[in-house]
């Protein structure tokens, strides 16, 4: 690992405790009975131990949308052309897909990065470039990448966030895009879950059974073809992930490093969380788990990071559309802690 | 049952099939692998189909809270005195309460009416008085309010919301206060379910398993002196319901009426979703449920009207907070319907 990588990851704090302890006392005097806001007490709890503040506030909130492709697309992965990643890149800047209606709807802003898309893609004043290289490599016949683009891949995501945190940054939730890209997630979560590679791939963007079984022995003669080693979370993201998830576990490193709550969204960020959890557990704390996936190794992530989901809305999407609606239901939780009444101020009776 | 109720119950009308085929392909040509937005895509579609618009809006978005008092507290069924109901109004128009936070969180108005409060409240510029009486009577000595009132109490709803509609009412969420109310919906969920008291009688707002076995048999001694008949919705409402549950029911049914969609909150507003499909099995058509609540008789609910809550979050507050929430992703999926780009517009690449 790099100097940078190293030093991000030595910033990661506990979360501070003493501040949760204020939170959860001010959860139970405020005009409702204790715990009837379920999870969005937990909530608000949460972040306010990872913002250091009892009564955070997330106001600049922001999501991150990655791009790349994928070398294995040769292989035949996915139910849509590759050139389907730079189109949607450029529905992105225009505000015309998912991810924009639902940033718009929850007052976020989301900032569209391309970590290595085929071909390139034009100068756009909201796009930021950070090509690592013109999609990845085949990962049947090789590593996806190499060690060195996978710790760059990293390194570009904790830049971008560092740099959103000298403007005010709040609240980070992840998105991505990348035609092929749940192959790639797919191999990381079965090389660090260690669960068989059928129980982690799933239809994708929508390809029927017969492809369904093509891709699960495709990832898996990925993994026999790079051997991963599970103990090293850069020799994974290098073999068999993706850029856009390398971007993203450098997010998730950075966010955390510097006390900002991460709201994770589908399957690859899902991917992103796995490698920055082997990089450093304590990231775990500053994750929220905006909702559960249909694809199926999505539950197998968040089980195995001990993430519940804040919601179940059989999205599959991917582009930080959950991580949208998952940011609102904690700014809604964060709102309940500031700015309910308590029993004393608003004269009422409580239980006891 | 009145005139009025009558022609109410006569407006209902099934959705419009044709504008939710025309909104169903409109999905299948957004930017997206189709049906990946899941429940997003179905709620744009029962919404277009009950606002009888291919591309409906939710601009103008209220929540109605309705409180009222229970004869049965002095069985001593909830952990907190009675009194809580009326404090808990006041907090309601001071704006601190977790309905008042929801609420302007996701942009909607809060309407607050006394359907019978105890001792009755100060006017209020923003209080509607429908008050039937000063609390209901205990329903362990007989029936809980006469056949008139009941049917006051849902006249009540429907004018209230026939107001709101002149003023452009977009969609609605019912709310409740009441303390000793999940006595009450108890009730009304076992009259209509034919399910066991045990099996839909819950914590409430906080009572120990003792008091909750209490809580159980006086609910069943409910039921067994008034002898509610399961085929008469009123004769339910009046023996074992509540003024607020009732005036939820006209809330539910003059809603459906006008072609307005009706998020239900959680276990107060399913009680009044069960009379209001007892009346008419057509307004399940127009109701959404917004959460599933940690009261026991919830889920039961549910799935006797054949509703999948949007939301699990582990709330149980009422208030209409759980509405709230709801609100917003009913409102999140009709904007994907009418914001995002068709595969034509951006220039995207479909699957086939």
């Amino acid at each position: 690992m790099t100097e940078r990588l190293v030093s991000t990851i030595a910033q990661i704090r506990p979360l501070d405790r003493d501040v949760m302890a204020q939170a959860q006392t001010r959860q139970n005097q405020l005009t409702k009975p204790r715990g009837s806001l379920g999870r969005l007490e937990e909530l608000s709890i949460q972040i306010a131990g990872i913002k250091r503040s009892r009564l955070p506030v997330l106001k600049d909130k922001v999501i991150i949308t990655m791009a790349a492709d994928h070398g294995v697309c040769a292989e035949g992965v996915s139910a849509y052309p590759q050139v389907v990643t730079q189109q949607m890149v450029l529905n992105f800047l225009d505000g015309g897909a998912g991810i924009n209606v639902l940033a718009r709807h929850i007052g976020a802003r989301v900032i569209v990065v391309d970590m290595g898309v085929l071909e390139g893609l034009k100068p756009h004043p909201e796009l930021i470039c950070n090509t690592i290289d013109f999609g990845t490599k085949n990962m049947t016949q090789g590593p996806a990448m190499t060690r060195q683009q996978a710790v760059d891949t990293i390194e570009a995501g904790i830049t971008l966030v560092e740099n959103e945190i000298k403007m005010g940054l709040d609240i980070v939730g992840t998105g991505d895009m990348g035609i092929g890209n749940t192959t790639a997630a797919s191999a990381v979560c079965a090389a660090i879950t260690g669960s068989p590679v059928a129980d982690v791939t799933g239809h994708g963007t929508g390809i029927d059974d017969e492809q369904l079984a093509c891709k699960v022995s495709i990832i898996e003669r990925a993994l026999s073809v790079n051997q991963p080693d599970p103990n090293d979370a850069i020799d994974i993201l290098a073999k068999v992930g993706g850029f856009e998830i390398g971007g993203l576990v450098g997010v998730i490193l950075a966010a955390t490093a510097n006390s900002i709550p991460v709201v994770i969204d589908g399957f690859i960020s899902g991917a992103a969380a796995l490698i920055a959890h082997k990089l450093s557990p304590q990231v775990k704390d500053y994750l929220i788990a905006a909702h559960m996936s249909t694809e199926p190794g999505h539950r197998l992530m968040l089980e195995y990071l001990g993430l519940a989901p804040i919601l179940d809305l059989q999205m599959r999407l991917g582009e930080g559309t959950g991580a949208a609606l998952g940011i609102s239901i904690a700014e809604a939780a964060v709102k309940v802690l500031k700015e309910m009444a308590t029993f004393g101020e608003a004269g009422v009776s409580d239980k006891d």
